[in-house]
């Protein structure tokens, strides 16, 4: 197998090995899509293509002999289908082809995976602007958070994992002399390891961020010699078939077996996850999705799973700068992509004495209302607001903020109709919000995925934060921001959300917010408590895909 | 909490981080019991220390108010029971003390932790002597293998651990500062990290390798910040014992809880193992021993688990230089301890057409006679036997012995008395030989632990390999002898071997075996077959231990 990609992408591997170390700011590709940056016509075009792909088969995958045609998209933004037929293989066919990949691909070097990985990220990159249109119309996104999430943010993400995982594997000599002194003689032997990848490897995505999720688990099984099955939510599957497509050409370009990395799709009577995740040789899961299904998938035997599941996120208010600042800041967070990020704070912890601002005691009715008029500014601004709500990816979730009206409080924003100036049929919702007693555990000890936030009144801080600690324990966190101007609260904070496994922003205001999180920077997800079992990425999630395995024998000397 | 061992042991963790990556030979602490090295009366006042236990109470814990005492070891050398009682608590009680230490323990710094407990070694090594008495009346084990797997290849073992979970937690920064370019302004964020260690860890250890298999576990959880309950194996209690009392002391004089580590034993009327892997505070499980307990505890929910299981080794021979050399070096490997190591050989796949020695094509009884005459070469060696036979720690592997005359296949060695020439009453059996041929699976696809060999007769080497592979892949392996002069043949061992995730040693011959894994440079157990699910020490046995949480907030400027 020759491969000849590593000089062309070296210096970038380079790069995101030390990026990774750095944790200062690294991105490889670009978020803005001004034509400055990704060309004069690029949007144009994308836009063009995506459009092309409405009502027909999807024919760029390099996978043979389907068995059928099958989708069941349609966009958020016109509540209509999208047409989109893909190819179906059954799981017996998947499984078997991605068990002749294997034993392909495990044998291809791990520097020589990394950089046919990276070229793929590159050809990604070509289709940012196709991928953001398909993110869009599957999710309900925005366009911005579609180009950027999907786009350039999942790719740096894909290339942080490949980073990871070839470190992890070239981190040990591959061979080595062993000479041990043993009094009148010495012993040596000629020591050798290899990493062996573990076997097929299967990535179930979600409906609302398809590529950014799922390409964290489809990098770090391919870079450490998995194959990898792809199953994509039957709801958004087109920005990942494009990917897919891409990792594909590559592979074959270089002539190696395109079903080292395959695109998996459901068919109408029949359910293939299930059966996927099951199948004896399907030795890793990476899940993005539900806690019912999640658990499950944790469940099952003889599987490395990696799981990002649902959480309860929070916010603590304690003291605070400004409170118009963080007020609109809070706004921003809940409204973007209308609370439909698994990063989007729900529960708002107030102290019934309220908020201290500099040196004054601002009064808990005072900054729950500020909060609410923040919300309302922000969906009653015509400029801003349809770019940052986007529109709702599941009827269901609808329905869930029509049931939050039953939460046993009181109505603080109780509607969240909204006129989409574009997409008039576009299914949209603002967030709603709600206030409970802390006493009210039932109301929000759950995750209300959606534009839905409770504003909980507590005795003080104190409480704020034993409960948001609590939430994070038994019910899963993802992230949480905390407002505090004191230095014992904060440490307090700190210590016990960490003991929580939460990660805490604090005192954002400004253009930076709870719900993002960077590549080679943060860590996504902790693993550390129910909302999830893995972390993009720090080293268990590459290392975890692959065993150590040594030889040894007499030297030669 | 201030330490100022840091500066004592820095040099020797470094040297054990650079150790870890080399992976050529390194020791720490010599294997060598000889005078010259410990001192003119070490041995001797190691035996009386060992002597003065007897019968008596195990008063150097510091674990106050003990809820009994009790005891249940007895000498395999002796038969007849050791009478040292050991403090009971209720797991209760176990559980809560570590609960409160943890809580301390978290909040040394990584590097305090590591450098205490490289103190603890140093402590260690004064009772290397004590231990390989209190080891070889466990255990069994012949006094050479007592001292150096118990006192200084086990420390070795520990100061791996603690210099993989050192290099771990270190090896982000833990603090910086994040700035975006954002076009027209830059984001500033101050970003920490910590490692939070996931909660208490209880160690449950085994009947033969009590120190060397608890110690990896109990230090990688101590150096990555979480309280630990080493739970030993109630005939084998008293190495760890000593082991624990001694970490106690240096936490104590350092101004610690000496709960961070602490011992439990059963009651008699109340097994407590089970007890405590269910507690709900008990966050991580590391075991060692038989496999229907080991699956037990993989399948406990919530819990983070290291396992050591059974395993079915395989020896394979295809063609060798010297067939005495190769029969006197497996004979050695099945004689030593018994066969009562867990990397002990077990399945000898020889193909029907004999064994090439050199050009000449040996036939396959003759290969067969070969290794057993050098069985029994060594057996009826006065001088090396009662060395490397020990005696036999548990009455039901004499029973397995026994049980292994109903073999369908032919008795080539069916005798296994021994009589020790030190220890009359001493429990022991020399290897028993049977052959059976490849079809009957049955008899050879399980761990016969102890001293039984079973000679398969095959059909060529494809077919041994095909047998060795499919044995570990079902049932487990956790070493592999191989020999063949043949490099395609030598790869095609790596390779199925690999997938099996299963360390071949090819063409050993002279004083090394296949049995001997060591420490900072052969991974021991690999995790990639039903032997277990985990390594010595691989960064995944330290990583696993503690979660990465990031904290955030605007930079001050």
């Amino acid at each position: 197998m020759k491969l000849n990609l590593v000089d062309k992408h070296q210096a970038t591997l380079d790069t995101a090995v030390r990026a990774l170390h750095a944790r200062t700011f690294f991105a490889h590709y670009p978020e803005n899509p001004s034509p400055e940056v990704y060309g004069e016509n690029a949007d144009k075009e994308g836009r063009a293509k995506y459009a092309a792909f409405l009502n027909q088969k999807f024919e760029e995958l390099l996978q043979e002999d389907p068995g059928g045609w099958v989708g069941q998209e349609e966009s958020p933004y016109e509540q209509q289908a999208l047409g989109i037929k893909y190819p179906y293989f059954s799981p017996e066919t998947l499984v078997a082809r991605a068990e002749e990949a294997y034993h392909q691909w495990r044998k291809v070097k791990p520097v020589d995976r990394a950089a046919l990985l990276v070229e793929s990220l590159e050809r990604m990159k070509t289709r940012f602007f196709e991928i953001a249109y398909a993110t869009m119309h599957t999710t309900g996104q925005a366009y911005m958070m579609s180009f950027q999430a999907s786009g350039p943010h999942a790719a740096d993400r894909a290339l942080e994992a490949i980073a990871s995982g070839l470190e992890e594997q070239t981190r040990f000599p591959e061979a080595t002399e062993w000479e041990k002194p043993m009094g009148k003689y010495n012993i040596k032997l000629s020591k050798s390891w290899r990493a062996v990848p573990k076997g097929i490897g299967l990535v179930i995505g979600c409906s609302t961020f398809p590529t950014w999720n799922s390409v964290p688990g489809m990098y770090a099984n391919l870079v450490t010699g998995n194959p990898v099955i792809i199953k994509s939510h039957p709801k958004a599957v087109l920005p990942m078939a494009i990917v897919v497509a891409e990792v594909q050409k590559v592979l074959q370009e270089n002539g190696l077996n395109p079903n080292i990395c395959q695109l998996a799709v459901d068919a109408d009577e029949r359910l293939i996850t299930k059966e996927l995740a099951e199948h004896p040789k399907v030795k890793l899961i990476d899940y993005t999705g539900g806690s019912d299904f999640g658990n499950y998938i944790e469940g099952l035997k003889g599987k490395t799973v990696f799981t990002e599941k649902t959480g309860v996120n929070s916010i603590i208010l304690d003291s605070v700068e400004d409170l118009d600042k963080v007020a609109q800041n809070l706004a921003f967070s809940v409204n973007l992509y209308s609370g439909q990020m698994c990063t989007a704070p729900q529960n708002f912890f107030i102290p019934e004495n309220g908020v201290k601002v500099g040196n004054e005691q601002v009064p808990y009715e005072t900054v729950v209302q500020k909060i609410a008029d923040a919300v309302t500014g922000l969906v009653n601004n015509p400029k801003a607001a349809p770019h940052i709500l986007g529109a709702i990816q599941n009827p269901a979730t609808l329905e869930r903020v029509k049931d939050a009206a039953t939460i046993k409080g009181r109505q603080v924003l109780s509607t969240c109709d909204f006129s989409h100036p574009v997409f008039e049929k576009a299914r949209t919702c603002t967030p709603v919000i709600y206030e409970v007693d802390a006493t009210e555990k039932e109301s929000y000890s759950r995750e209300l995925f959606g534009p839905i936030m409770l504003i909980i009144k507590t005795k003080d801080t104190e409480q704020s934060i034993e409960l948001a600690k609590e939430m994070a324990m038994q019910y899963g966190a993802i992230s949480c921001g905390a407002y505090t101007l004191d230095a014992d609260t904060k440490e307090k904070i700190m210590d016990e959300m960490g003991l929580a496994g939460t990660p805490v922003s604090f005192n954002l205001t400004g253009g930076i917010y709870v719900n993002q999180n960077a590549s080679f920077s943060d860590f996504h997800v902790t693993g550390g408590n129910p909302a999830g079992n893995a972390s993009f990425t720090n080293p268990e999630f590459v290392v975890k895909r692959f065993t150590w395995v040594g030889f040894r024998e007499p030297a030669m000397s």
